[in-house]
């Protein structure tokens, strides 16, 4: 029982994995970045298994990183959200794409431009820097 | 078999997980970036079974993380070092270090300090900034 283990250890990484879970979760949570909000939507996106995604997300309610809210106008319709938390996961997924985008993809693929909505101008990459 | 489809999606995040491997592969690099070259080290650091860090340092050399490498000056010794590629995964650490940090342990536990050898300056977040 790996994850059991993980869960106890006094480790950021260890616990950060653990609360995303795997890499599927790691996939819903991109997909809310992106603004997906119902079931329905992250099984077409993702092209997951349902039960497969219905335990993710489970498992990302339970940790605090999606929130599920009925917001049904006329009648109940759930969506899933990311909390303060979720959205604090910023960093990693952009650490983890950047990753890729240079020693897995590399010139084989154009990297994904990502902008600033309200300039266009490009989000620059990640930086573990010296102090100021 | 997820694994395999992971190893297909056009998707950095996913491709990023691919490599390596779960959290074990990790934790794994995380010692590697700590300075622990040696599987006995890796085996007791991380309390982990020695077919299971067998598999996950053989993943991480073919996926190019990790290197592995006679390091022996009487007779073989074979040691496992960060490869370029493995080393700048260190933005994904930090990501997910620092989100535990803030959203794992909170104020339970007073997080790591990482300074930059040379000044002893706190190295500081990373931050997604928008375009300079």
């Amino acid at each position: 029982m790996e994850r059991t283990r993980f869960d106890r250890m006094n480790c950021g990484i260890a616990r950060a994995v653990e609360a995303f879970g795997d890499a599927w979760g790691l996939l819903v949570v991109r997909e809310a970045f992106f603004g997906v909000r119902r079931f329905a939507d992250f099984q077409s996106n993702l092209g997951i298994p349902r039960n497969t995604l219905s335990r993710r997300l489970s498992h990302l309610v339970e940790q605090g990183v999606v929130e599920r809210v009925d917001a049904g106008t006329h009648g109940t319709r759930f969506e899933y959200r990311l909390t303060a938390r979720g959205e604090a996961l910023l960093p990693v997924l952009t650490a983890l794409r950047e990753w890729a985008d240079e020693h897995v993809f590399g010139r084989g693929r154009e990297p994904l431009r990502f902008e600033e909505r309200a300039t266009g101008r490009r989000v620059p990459r990640l930086v573990v820097r010296s102090a100021d």
